[in-house]
């Protein structure tokens, strides 16, 4: 598991007084951040690895802000050149939100999925999701 | 259907050039505010009646920046107190994105879900998706 | 004068119940892309001829989510290499915000500044700012 | 001065490859938390006690994904209600962009201004910028 701990920003919250939902997209894109670096350790933008194919979110609960919340990033599943990211927010011991995305080894150049090598699922694997 | 014309803006790429994946959580929130008026016809927010559940997209085809991107909104499915919102983002004739959002009628202040009415669902039908 | 009408979307708005004031850089933003065309009539992002110098956002009055936002863009100044693009948003009648961003022509692979040209000028000249 | 420590996220950069400008007015105004907690410890939302008159931002040089960056935050001006927020941010050593907010304590149900108090005055005193 890869943790992030984010304090939310005012601009996070909408005119329910609570997280806006579109804020977890970018909170949770950020803490594959760790991810990423298993693919490009330089994080390297002009030969960027990775494509998104899905990205699912489910809310539980409310997020508040001016209270720390916790990203919890998970390795769910590996395929041939494609592999789930699981993720969880949590504030005030609630997991708020969860949501898993789908990413695909890329190569932009190419335009086409290239398979995950032996070393990368090995540091995958260091991250399984156990449920 | 429901349709929205967006002319992506700068800030909407990202390092690889083309529209960030985030976007399309707000630019598909956005264009749900005809399904919100049905709810609530002078988007009150005081008293506002909805709560999201759920967001799932997936990515078909990158999205760029330079060109119109148009959103189709539907309706695909009508429970008892919730319902999905089905959407697309089509630019240049392809359709690049699409995602389902799932809301449910919710009263804040009680804490609960609400009922669609016969009347509110005559009207979300209107936008039935048929695939 | 450029003019861009926007619909605030629900993720606009933060916990007061009205407009974020870091939206009105987005849409500020958003809404010069006439001025780009100016120097890169395809908005090419592979040879991007501007930089921004600074922006300065000036708020009037709060603008509110459910009613349709004017945005008004002018040219104030031009100089050698840089220039100023002022601009207002209005809502129901109300100047709600107003500010100006520096830009400058700029060579990002020889890292300097280019002069704008008397086309250049020409054109900008077309939307100039009279107070 | 406050300090504040960012890890740009992939959604933060632009299709120049850097992160966008209109970022820096999200990250100042998330790092002016504590500025907020001086006028409302608890961050009450409900009766927030702040409202923004003005930011201006300038750009010395690009920010780029893949380093922190350091946020420094310092009160420059105490007037009678208003005050101002004089915010660097920092990436390898450089500054990259600094920016001043004006703020004024606010009564948003009385619809008008309110005078900063000794005691307020002190604590922003304590992180006053010198130049």
């Amino acid at each position: 598991m890869w943790q992030e701990i984010i304090s939310p920003r005012f601009s996070d919250t909408d005119a329910l007084g609570h997280i806006n939902n579109t804020v977890f997209a970018v909170w949770f894109e950020g803490a594959r951040q760790d991810v990423f670096k298993i693919f490009t350790p330089e994080l390297n933008l002009r030969q960027w690895p990775l494509i998104i194919a899905s990205v699912k979110l489910d809310y539980h609960a409310q997020t508040h802000y001016g209270a720390d919340v916790e990203i919890r990033t998970y390795i769910s599943r590996i395929g041939g050149s494609s592999f789930d990211v699981y993720q969880e927010a949590w504030q005030h011991g609630v997991k708020t939100v969860s949501g898993t995305a789908v990413l695909v080894q890329f190569d932009y150049a190419a335009n086409k999925a290239v398979a995950i090598s032996a070393e990368q699922k090995q540091q995958l694997n260091q991250h399984q999701y156990k449920a």
